[in-house]
């Protein structure tokens, strides 16, 4: 039994102030006041936050963090951008791909997040011939988070097109499948990793640019998680109202893949009626509100970001701070509307704060599958410490203080089904993580 | 003599590496290969940017950061926050105010801000009333920045009417003067204070609402840098076109007050033939992207982003984090544009972050009048460490970490006129300074 004694507790119910957190075996035993237990761990000066939850991750673009960002202006777009990462993606091996997700997600545990949800098609050889095993990439990325000690749900992706009625590209050759049954088969053959508790899987249909309706239709037997991208880039609805006739959500939802187990990847640009499609469904909008500027897809639209639940991603890693992610929900919701508070629930002082935590955290649990996501008895404990005595905390209630103010260097304590997996800010493992990833990582820009 | 020894250093010419800086009575004497001169600070794993500059300021407003985030949706605004930011502003008195300022020009010195621009309206009691000095808030301020050792351009307001026709509310009491010749007398009042080469002075003409044609038009009178809020929201435009029948910076540019000395903050909403008008003065804007998103503002548009020098503020400091708003002048323009790298010159890798850290460094300091911001030999000894040794830096070529991925914790060295004023990521007086503002920070939701 461990007793961990925060100045404060995030619990669904909202802040607890004086209580200690409780957890055996790898679960939350106890959410009781102080004084109950003598204290193992002291944490005075922290709020205790649910694991944070980065439901969209491509690990292996950390490999090109900042070789991105200098292209002429004018010359550059989402497009261009998806060439030089196909390369950057091309030029890793399978102790490339296992070094560099292992940095990624070092660098999320560092940051608060116990759980990523890794949206994953780095399946064969770069010109597409499979590896021994089949799959030894999917295997590497689980490996690389086991290492680390952070859960995953390996986001299966079916890639099969380069787009409407076009055969893949070569560089996107090392992405494809043959058919729908080998993707699920795929998955059965992952199934036996799910015996370690922290792993789980799901199924990525990539996106409508990437599978024909057949495919989808065939995919839609998977009886988990399924996560697409959709509607990031305008040129992609058009594409997909020349193929179909509808929108790419009117397309997933016609192939019996919107349901309340689906998420819909960014929706930057949704058409007529897909938020009524996801909210009847029960779907879910994961927004990566950095990725989405850098990227220049533009920012979610008020009537999705108002009406459907909203969980967050830190996709091709640019930064990893789930905070930012998450205070950008509200924050480009207050520029897109002119108004404030746009997310703000009525009466509560912290109710628009503890909102946005939800977001980062029980709500990205729920896009991949998992019950967790919050600090009470029975819950997983999945546990963040975020320190608030810094300058920049002075005078800041706590939660606003985590939820709008908070970098990731403010996280010194993480566990993971109860394990500490940082401590004191730091990662036992992490020179050795950073000396293996150091030769993959691009030393020119690209 | 001082000599610094960082692994690069960001010059005006891009970076160099393997060079060390000599400082000497506060000024750079030397940026040199590494060897010449025996090392007094070596600064293994940072790269050395010229001092951050903050050129918009209200620091008071620091005293209700994370108690204004949560009234319910649909109720709140940019104007509804200024009737709760007035009424923080009215229950300080002259101890607060210099204990909260303190508090901000630390945590800015602890990210790396060098220079504030403090737009400067808090001047009376609460009810109008002058104090026995009536300088004493303006006073109070400097000496909160010379106290933690930064650099502060003291923005002196003029402000004089609730809006177009109206007499100013008694909340808005505290910031009024009686004529435009009370404003330059202030002015001339405060001058004997630049005996210490930290401090300067200049005017904000607080904004079109706030002054009349004829007050503006005597403004013109002087003869030093000339802030003032513009085009932040829609509705100032539209009393504006009520009032004289043209924009307010057409307002502004007709009563003499938009020249090569000028700034406009904000400018979300600029109207036809504004960034004509500033291009042809060789004015510039000063964005503050994080307040513009936190108060509903809206983003700076494409036009005045591509042609006219930007600098950046924290304004309302929700956050003090330089690198941010930097960094948000290149992406919320990627987010309207729907291109990638819209502010990048040609062909030059490290071009766009230079840029990025010009606009937060050299450009703010062309806003504030002075002529520093960059690492070359005969500039003021204005130094910043950034600690690039952070997994989040692996692999990120230096400017490109600093620009794109660095938050205010990676800060660790700091100098102002060649004096350290932070040393090893501390200030000597921070204890005492957080102490002292603890009183005066807003406890409850206002």
């Amino acid at each position: 039994m461990t007793v961990i004694a925060p100045d404060a507790v995030c619990t669904p119910q909202g802040l607890k102030i004086g209580h200690t957190v409780v957890v055996e075996d790898g679960s939350i035993i106890g959410v009781d006041p102080a004084g109950r237990h003598p204290v193992d761990v002291a944490l005075p000066g922290r709020v205790l936050l649910p694991g944070l939850v980065n439901a969209h991750s491509h690990a292996f673009q950390r490999a090109f963090r900042g070789h991105v960002q200098w292209r002429a202006a004018g010359s550059d777009d989402f497009w261009s951008w998806r060439d030089r990462m196909y390369a950057v993606a091309n030029g890793l091996d399978p102790e490339g791909v296992q070094a560099v997700s292992a940095l990624a997600f070092l660098e999320m545990a560092l940051a608060g997040v116990t759980h990523v949800g890794e949206f994953h098609y780095l399946h064969h050889q770069a010109d597409g011939t499979p590896y021994a095993d089949p799959d030894e990439l999917a295997k590497r990325v689980i490996a690389a988070a086991t290492e680390v000690g952070i859960r995953i749900t390996l986001l299966r992706v079916a890639y099969a097109r380069g787009g409407p009625g076009a055969a893949l590209r070569p560089d996107q050759a090392r992405f494809a499948d043959c058919s729908p049954a080998d993707v699920l088969d795929a998955l059965a053959r992952l199934q036996p990793l799910q015996s370690d508790p922290r792993v789980r899987l799901g199924l990525a249909a990539h996106s409508v640019r990437a599978l024909d309706a057949s495919w989808l239709a065939a995919l839609s037997a998977w009886p988990g998680v399924v996560h697409a991208h959709v509607s990031e880039q305008p040129a992609e609805n058009e594409a997909c109202l020349a193929e179909h006739g509808r929108s790419p959500t009117a397309v997933l939802e016609h192939a019996g893949l919107v349901h309340d187990r689906f998420t819909a990847v960014h929706l930057t640009w949704p058409l007529q009626g897909d938020v009524d499609r996801l909210a009847a469904a029960g779907a879910r909008v994961c927004v990566c509100p950095t990725t989405e500027q850098d990227l220049g897809d533009g920012w979610l639209p008020m009537e999705p970001r108002l009406r459907l639940p909203l969980c967050v991603g830190s996709d091709s890693h640019a930064r990893i701070d789930l905070f930012e992610e998450a205070r950008c929900l509200e924050l480009h919701g207050r520029a897109v509307a002119g108004r404030r508070n746009v997310l703000a629930p009525e009466g509560e002082p912290d109710g628009l704060a503890h909102r946005l935590l939800q977001s980062a955290s029980a709500e990205g649990a729920r896009a991949l599958g998992g019950a967790g996501g919050g600090i009470a008895v029975g819950q997983p404990a999945d546990l963040v410490a975020v320190d608030l005595r810094r300058t920049a905390a002075d005078g800041v209630p706590p939660l606003q203080a985590a939820a709008f103010v908070a970098t990731p260097e403010w996280v010194d304590h993480v566990w993971v089904a109860g394990r500490a997996v940082v401590v004191d800010g730091a990662h036992p493992r992490q020179e050795e993580i950073r000396r293996a990833a150091a030769p993959h990582l691009s030393r020119a820009a690209v």
